[in-house]
């Protein structure tokens, strides 16, 4: 089964307690789909700039992501620089700008719009919206927000949970979204609106599944350096669902095992500056974190 | 294989957003105490004032725990108040009245001073110091801290952890002690003064063990209400020793279990105010959680 990843694809600026890197290839969806692309055909759904590198195409090009639903829309590319503090939890926006995104109108392959494993990436909540009007009830779509739609679009972001299968958040924004700071019952409030499952994203804690009446832990995996967090959510968002759609369908056997293939691919996107492992990544070097992943909570 | 608490025995006043309760009894060795008697005889090594209530004494004594340990000094004993914060990670200390602890000399029962399991609860390094000194290089010693000593007598408790068998502190405090923000690294600082073994509680994240060239992680378990606090970190560290005892040896396999007993523990002991719910706990209900433990991270 194949993957549709709806989000961004920008260029980047990050600076960290290791380094810096100007103008990478970045975005949402540049990250999940070089991670979805390990498990499942993928396909990006986004907007660019005419001033789009052509080496960053070629990267993506080059990793067998499908780019037909790349859109290059007149003006400059989304751009987004962030500076992260010296313990990497936290970080400031040095600028964004939307440039091209501002006026993205998402349109899902038709090939894909029944049946199929979508993931709508971090966006207004009404570009979200207008993602789940053209696919079917059929599809598998898992949804990714942050804080500022939370605050600013609550209600319409309600709504896209609704008609969402898979809410991934992290654990502030579930708490936020929810108004409750009790996690177990913060996630409660989202699964009682639809969703099948919430996966909870806590950075160096790991990550945690929902689903049903059962609780989900994976630990964070212990790097000795994180060079830089950019993307790793979105690398977890696409790992999972890449792996579920590999899986061909979502049950509690198969969203445990995504949740453990979201967190290697996580761990692995903090090793390097932006793109940059991910680039490199082999399925077998998946696999053997993932077997790492079981001894780690073996006991 | 019996056990050795060294700690504070004491009466506590506890306010959290559940509620308050007032001269409960408390104390680091209380708490451990009354974790570790789940899983190997125990001994508490503590001091009390002239003041201190018998319907306490009784509590203790009811639950099998040998109090021949605990001197009964002139004076009043040790008080401690607090207040947790809406979100239960952080409390403000609103008292503490050392009173006899003080000038407390412990003195470890000669039957366990070769060959034993000893905790040192948080006291002191000099007082813990002054145990190590009372017992053979076959015990097995776990050692506990706080930000308090890690700040004010770094020194002195780098001679401690020199001597433990197992180290046991917060995220936090282990970052503190060890002067880095990698927590791998600075585990393996801890690690290299000679303990076998660091546990690094999480708090509602749950525990990581470091032990050889291997790591285990054991998540909170997700309770939808915690009442209380209060204790956590101390019945954390009993059940954690008190199991490794019943096991008779420290390897990698009991000490896993080990940190999965303790979080059973722990997350037993916030249900309730103080001691409340450890005091009826069984044996039964933690083996039963124990195997849930294993489900949440079953994939």
């Amino acid at each position: 089964m194949s993957v549709v990843v709806v989000g961004t694809v920008g260029i980047d600026d990050i600076a960290t307690p290791s380094g810096q890197v100007t103008e990478v290839l970045g975005g949402s969806a540049t990250y999940a789909a070089m991670a979805s692309r390990l498990f499942a055909p993928t396909t990006i759904t986004s907007v660019v700039g005419a001033d789009f590198p052509d080496a960053h195409r070629q990267t993506l090009a080059s990793r067998d992501i499908d780019l037909g639903g790349i859109e290059v829309a007149e003006g400059k590319t989304f751009r987004w620089g962030g500076r992260y503090h010296d313990d990497l939890n936290t970080r400031d926006t040095e600028f964004v700008d939307l440039n091209v995104v501002a006026d993205f109108q998402p349109h899902v392959p038709l090939a894909s719009a029944s049946n199929g494993f979508v993931f709508l990436g971090n966006t207004a909540p009404g570009v979200q919206m207008s993602v789940l009007d053209q696919v079917d009830d059929e599809s598998f779509v898992v949804t990714d927000s942050m804080n500022f739609w939370i605050e600013g679009q609550g209600e319409a972001l309600t709504d896209v949970f609704r008609r969402s299968s898979f809410v991934v958040l992290n654990d502030q924004e579930v708490r936020m979204f929810s108004r409750v700071q009790s996690l177990p019952d913060a996630v409660a409030h989202i699964l009682r609106l639809g969703p099948q499952a919430v996966a909870v994203k806590r950075g160096e804690y790991g990550a945690a599944l929902a689903a049903g009446d059962e609780w989900f832990f994976t630990p964070g995996y212990p790097l000795p350096e994180v060079v830089d967090p950019t993307g790793a959510g979105d690398a977890f968002a696409g790992a999972m669902l890449g792996s579920i759609a590999e899986a061909g369908e979502a049950n509690q056997a198969t969203m445990r095992r995504a949740i453990v293939y979201g967190s290697v691919a996580a761990s692995y996107t903090v090793e390097a500056f932006g793109t940059d492992r991910l680039v490199t990544l082999t399925r077998a070097e998946v696999d053997a974190r993932y077997r790492a992943f079981r001894r780690l909570v073996e006991f």
